[in-house]
């Protein structure tokens, strides 16, 4: 028999429930509430007075209580450290750096118990802050067999695995942009695909054209791959209307945008998933989400997380500078990063604290959900159940 | 006898030691170090293989471990939550709150139990993110028996207390502010004067003029209490002159400055205390630290933790918006933070890992301290020991 688990005494529960939420309760907030857990399910929402008997019992002590974060967008196989890289460029000082080909050299050398490890020490990093749904992609691997192998290892932690060989154009085919496509729609998608859900590319200006990204879209959607593309990050482009029109989960970055971009991302089924970390460690122009909000996009928070140019795992830091940087509400931020997240990669399992959810759920140590915004910086996770296991708590949470 | 303890294999340890800092090493950093200590004291630091033999030894895998963070300027003690406040201000939705006079309204009305509960609280979790020295104020009771009261509260938690019963004319002295500046230097310094150590005011046009800055911190002196001022936060204005000029440890805020404001504070012996926290929380313009560090002013980094403009404890945050925001490096930021805040606090037994110093020793998951700019959000607090006793450690830690 499955052992079903009250947490009781919610002091505010975002349920981000299509049944709750409505313009005056976007998040679908139940106060004094209860949730159950059986199995690795959500069974019950309700008021704490009202709950089921349960087999267990945790008492929430008027705490918050959300959904796992669901971060969408992540880059977290690879190797290295480009600490010294980011020092430079925040001082102002030159640095001779190879970008992304650092990442590059250092990840090929490396043994698939490195990249497991860094893989796996970065998903318990998240978790430890409230993540329980993590994408992560390929992209430094850039050959057949350290794209693949980049995959593969990214398969056994996660099954939001992300093809995304078209990341840059290989260090070996720098003469022969055209061959690397070739490569990527070919044989590197054939290795890829049997351990990926999704397929990415980079369509910026010094990456891949809107062509490019449309071959490598179309190859992946052939091999069964949904797209999701890395967009008008750096510049205006072509990559958010291709996302729209060939039916892309995500259009990511998002930061310059025409009103025909906004247009298509307020009518399609493509989320805008926005980076703030990316700006953050940069000190890049934020992409504004208030028009986004206002044109009637959905819209995403993820961290972007890699060592170049976003080197955080934390949600509630990409929480605080959306609502700081980027025209959100501390509601709207919530929910991107939680129900936005699930609507890019298209889950309806996660991002929601509903009777049929995943049991993945965050308690904080405060009595909102508006504290992630409000208390910038500061760890307040309390506890974290993942599919129903209790995988983080602090010494006196629950 | 006392037992000595080794922490080695350090792969990076900032000092802040005098005799090793440089032009060309500004943190006085020692690669593959250790550091002895004693009791309460560092008693050698050096390079690993040098180390003398010790009672203990606790290896610190190559990570960098640095000065425990001296939060200069806090306000700690406290009642009430103004999470909505912060909500509306920043969904640009009205709310009539009485911003400061809630917070006073809700401290006077708590319990001695509750506002030491509260501190105690704001304290460990700084802690938890490397703070091992804290400056808190008085300034949300504004009556003689509650600025006393959270004083002598304040005083059993840490040295540095602050009287701040300038913080604002207190509500029932709204029509008569010089009647409020009377009691704040006369019955009101009586009562508090024992239990702090610094005189503070809040020199600001909608609060405290020159002229009334000047008595307050004149009869605080007059008192045996050194000054220190919030100074030049909303617009230009005398604060930080009065400063240098009456000998302030620190002139706090230094948003708006004028050329002779940074003369001042670049030849005088008054640290510059910013505080970019309240910057973030506020949507408000942040101070240049650039302009300060080129004109040579001692500058110091602190987090303002308090419930209306800047709720957070998190230094590691601090350091990481001070980067992206205010013209700081890496290393200035660190050194701020902990260095600097010893100055802004006139110690010399904290802020620094040299033989002598408090043994306040805050250890990083991460190779570099660079990581606390490059890794914002993320909780890299490893363990903290604060005068020789470990405090705070995560589970594998050490
Ligand atoms: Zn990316
Ligand atoms: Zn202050």
């Amino acid at each position: 028999m499955t052992v079903s688990t009250a947490i009781t005494d919610i002091g505010s529960l975002i349920t981000n429930d299509p049944s709750l939420t409505s313009a005056d309760n976007p998040l679908g907030l139940v106060r004094d509430a209860a949730v159950v857990i059986e199995g690795d399910r959500v069974v019950w929402t309700g008021a704490t007075s009202k709950a089921p008997p349960t087999d267990n019992r945790v008492d929430a002590g008027g705490r918050a209580l959300l959904p796992g974060f669901v971060d969408s967008h992540a880059h977290l196989v690879f190797a290295g450290d480009r600490g010294p890289e980011f020092a430079a460029r925040m001082s102002g000082r030159p640095y001779s750096a190879g970008g992304i080909r650092t990442t590059v050299a250092a990840t090929r050398a490396a043994s698939d118990a490195e990249l497991d490890g860094n893989l796996a020490r970065l998903i318990a990093e998240a978790r430890r802050q409230g993540t329980t749904t993590v994408e992560t992609k390929s992209g430094y691997g850039l050959t057949v067999e350290d794209e693949a192998r980049a995959l593969r290892i990214a398969a056994e932690r996660t099954p939001e695995t992300t093809y995304l060989g078209a990341h840059v154009v290989a260090p070996e085919y720098a003469g022969d942009p055209a061959g690397y496509v070739d490569l990527v729609t070919g044989p590197m998608l054939d290795a890829c695909a049997p351990y990926a859900r999704w397929v990415d590319v980079f369509c910026e200006r010094g990456a891949f054209d809107g062509d490019q990204a449309r071959a490598v879209l179309d190859a992946g959607r052939a091999r069964g791959l949904t797209p999701r593309v890395h967009a008008n990050q750096l510049g205006h482009g072509p990559g958010v209307l291709l996302a729209v029109e060939l039916g892309a989960a995500s259009a990511d970055h998002c930061t310059y945008l025409t009103d025909a971009d906004v247009d298509a991302l307020a009518s399609g089924d493509t989320v805008a998933t926005l980076l703030p970390g990316a700006e953050f460690s940069t000190r890049a122009t934020y992409p504004d989400a208030r028009r986004l909000l206002d044109a009637g996009a959905t819209v995403a928070l993820s961290t972007d997380c890699n060592p170049g140019s976003s080197f955080t795992t934390s949600m509630p830091f990409c929480i605080a500078v959306a609502v700081r940087e980027m025209g959100m509400s501390p509601d709207e931020a919530v929910r991107a990063a939680t129900y936005g997240g699930a609507r890019a990669l298209r889950r309806t399992d996660v991002g929601t604290v509903a009777p049929g959810s995943r049991a993945d759920l965050h308690l904080i140590d405060a009595p909102s959900h508006i504290h992630l915004a409000y208390r910038p910086g500061v760890p307040l996770t309390a506890a974290v159940w993942q599919a129903g296991a209790l995988v983080s708590a602090d010494g006196a949470a629950v």
